[in-house]
């Protein structure tokens, strides 16, 4: 049976608002504190604004990289004109497409990856310079370079063609390029935390515990993988403990994080995707209420 | 011109999660606190299932009654069970449904209450026992009386009548029959307290200033109207100042009305007004990044 359209529309902006708001999530923007240029309040307008595009996406009425397009643009309208969601946003477009077709989300997602095209990959591009989001660029096809949208149409590479460029250093390309392999897997831990530990401290947890797992590509992209590794090594250091102290400790690092500008930006996105995969299977809400 | 439903409904979910996330709003959930037995996150889901109805209401789709109910029956779809944003949405509505129509939001939104119907005000009672809202009974109109609704329909009282009814001691119900006198006049303060202040600090000064005016109808509905006036005295008390000194002394206010149970939740819904009529005139965002 298929879901809703808006219904769709909804789990993907409440996994943004909860992901946003979960708190404390050492090195981002939460419920506890702003960044001096992204507040709070600007990561509302990114969620608000997507609404419509997530609705899109599961009426499946556009393509991947013409959503992302339009979310990303969507928060000029409302005066925001920093980057909050990009990477959320590129991954839940697709989730969102796949919900909207019913059958299996895991495998209906590698199914609408593998539908885009050159004309997604220069819609993404697009994208990517509105947002002014920060990612390595991609070997051989310059961000800057004002013929890369000639290029990517005369060499048919499509938009998953590039993230698999990218899957070497940017956790969202990497996403693509496995069909969601780990925000799938975060989801079922993220399910089980949250049934154990409420909404709240389930989602610091399991942000926790990714961030241990895998070193984050924002890290990397701004102070290189050792400070990436080193990133990670000290989320490792505070888990395996009483949840209470890990939450003191997640305190303590979330001001170190903050300090030293560490800010695991794609660890969030990828809680994001969790979190959406996790709503989308109903459960997840209701637990904690039970 | 027309304003587009989806950008409305935008306005109306932002100005929501606005009102919910600006702190310390003494005696509300914010972004610093949850209570035990509402937390942040239920605020989210009631905003985020309520973009559907914004957008009809918007469209013009359905009438007034009947939307109030579908937002507050959204909600259990989540998992939510308690009532978080009823009074919210008894004022959205009409102000959403007001704006799709373009022309003067002030004029239009007293049209819309002026054309509300029995059947109107059998669906808003609906709406009300689903939420388990708490307002001091309509003399007359016993909420609990099951033929309360065939004597609605059979003396043709309009949902408009019965906020007059309500209005001497309900918030919500005043703006109704007052054409929404004070959320506009609110919307004004808000305006320039973000100017001047930026949005959460605006948003926080707003609020204190409207309690400090009228006492809380929720407040009032709890413990009496003593109370209630004395919540407004305490809130006039630490305005005036240097706002950081207010903002201080709200923080301090904040874990006083906790402790004594005390939520002007009224105020905070007529805030959520205010700032979408703000937010709809379009400045209220832009003014504070530029």
């Amino acid at each position: 049976m298929k879901t809703d359209p808006d219904r769709i529309a909804q789990g993907a902006q409440l996994s943004m608002l909860i992901e946003l708001s979960s708190t404390p999530k050492p090195g981002n923007v939460d419920r506890s504190h702003d960044f001096e240029e992204i507040k709070f309040h600007h990561f509302l307008i990114s969620a608000v604004s997507a609404y419509p595009v997530f609705r899109d996406a599961a009426l499946g009425v556009e393509p991947a990289g013409t959503l992302i397009r339009r979310a990303v643009s969507a928060w000029r309208g409302w005066g925001l004109s920093q980057n909050t969601h990009f990477g959320t946003i590129a991954l839940l477009v697709p989730l969102a497409k796949a919900a909207g077709r019913g059958g299996d989300l895991h495998e209906e997602v590698a199914q609408v990856l593998e539908e885009t095209t050159a004309e997604d990959a220069v819609e993404f591009y697009a994208a990517f310079r509105i947002a002014g989001a920060r990612v390595a660029e991609v070997e051989d096809m310059s961000l800057e370079d004002p013929t890369s949208s000639d290029r990517l149409l005369s060499e048919k590479r499509t938009l998953l063609d590039l993230m698999h460029l990218s899957s070497g250093h940017d956790l969202v390309a990497r996403e693509w390029s496995t069909g969601f392999e780990r925000s799938f897997a975060l989801s079922g831990i993220l399910k089980e935390r949250v049934r154990d530990l409420g909404i709240n401290d389930g989602v610091v947890i399991a942000y926790l515990e990714a961030l241990a797992q895998v070193p984050d590509g924002l890290v990397a992209s701004k102070f290189g993988p050792a400070k990436a590794e080193e990133a990670s090594c000290r989320a490792r250091a505070i888990l395996g403990r009483e949840v209470s102290e890990t939450l003191r400790l997640a305190g303590d690092l979330d001001d170190e994080f903050i300090e030293e500008d560490v800010n695991p930006g794609s660890t969030a996105d990828i809680i994001g995707a969790a979190l959406f995969i996790a709503l989308m299977e109903g459960s997840i809400l209701r637990s904690e209420e039970g």
